[in-house]
């Protein structure tokens, strides 16, 4: 294990906080994986999540890049303290219009205050992975915060 | 006005093209301004597009801001040529709990292949407006592929 | 004045801070506009800053965007409290082969850690400003580090 | 070899090229490293780089971590045809103030008019590396422009 958790609990509490992520299941996202500072999640192409050229629209493959990233911090974050996106940056690889894409979160950097992670989406089809998005993002630990 | 559009039917192919983005539908988005160079896109506070502490999730503020640029960056496009996001960079500068919020997409600097858009998002409460986040997008021009 | 020093003698600390700053030197940096969340900062064209086409190389351009937006969250930081960049993104816009360069920091949202500014380049030839450069950069406050 | 360059000449043209960057004689770098896809630059700790506390200043550690990219980049270009930045990410992790810091530029998607790297910045002390930044890099191909 690269990280060590601060909180026992982490596995259940980012678990928990997944599941009251209303706009992850209005997207019928996945949490499928969580180890200490790796989250993954996955969302199947379904038409309500296409652009005009019925791809992926790059506002739902980041939003699961963003969350895969927020919860491969929490992981990692002492008990009683929530996780905020301060900011991100994304670059769209490839055409996401693979039947499973898959986000995967991964802590670069723990900090006290700040939390980097890297977050790369992959296109699941037919036993290859493409590389959709690489993205790099700033979590915020808010102390006194339930997640 | 400050950029002179390519196409004179910008505005209806802007219009058209937004209604065929599923994703925006299935989030509630209105498109609610519409000139050469800029979009306007609107999102109200409802239960599925919230995160774990009842804020808008992140990946919906940027979903709306990523899409203004587009359709910012489209307006000025020539016929026959769609819009791809590149890459965007968004900080989140204020915790997104107004009834609504608004996205407003404007060209920075238009171009053949690439062009660069601001995007800000600001939320509606009572007559105020506060700043919630401010984004960089490069936008990419793709001839002979209809918007 | 859009925004209200902390700490009385945020003109002095500043140009002290930028004096120190061997790298503006050696690059021959001017810091030459300071205000409460504002700072400018310029650059000759001399050919030890140039690239491969004798253009300013955009590590150049990046580096005064950087420290004027710095210099521009540090005015507004409480008496020994230094700053340092978190993390920055940039868009060059325009080939950056102007005389003269200026960069123009300014806050978008102050905080009391992470201070959000926007630094945009501009190329100053014969009386016309050109846009070579956009950027959001997110500086942190170090509290008891004197800059 | 991960990738297939297009330009037999792939290693000449990019040593040459990296030789005419006199910002990057100006700051005392040196290519250490140059494959199909890859560059490494390293700097030395001299006073002329740092910042007011006497770390690298953010400037320096980026200009090779541009530079490592644009070059890891070139390297998969055809003949005759040159490389500029269109935009970067770069998040800091860590103070830089090791002995000397080596930017290695990786290819992550190469592409006929936009290449996307990742360049990460290490610190080298005493046989340690430290992980100082890590960012992502759009790369343009400018055709009929030798680099």
């Amino acid at each position: 294990m690269r990280f060590e958790p601060k909180d026992q609990d982490w596995e259940t509490k980012t678990r928990a906080s997944f599941a009251r992520q209303a706009f992850m299941s209005h997207l019928g996202a996945r949490l499928t994986h969580v180890m200490p500072g790796e989250a993954d999640i996955e969302l199947d192409l379904v038409p309500q999540l296409t652009q005009q050229h019925g791809f992926f629209h790059a506002g739902a493959t980041s939003s699961i890049a963003d969350s895969a990233a927020g919860y491969a911090a929490l992981t990692l974050f002492p008990a009683d303290t929530g996780v905020l996106t301060s900011e991100y940056k994304i670059n769209l690889l490839n055409p996401a219009r693979q039947p499973v894409i898959v986000a995967r979160g991964r802590v670069v950097k723990p900090g006290r205050t700040l939390t980097i992670c890297q977050s790369d989406v992959f296109g699941l089809d037919a036993g290859n992975e493409i590389h959709l998005a690489t993205g790099l993002f700033t979590l915020m630990a808010l102390a006194g915060m339930k997640d």
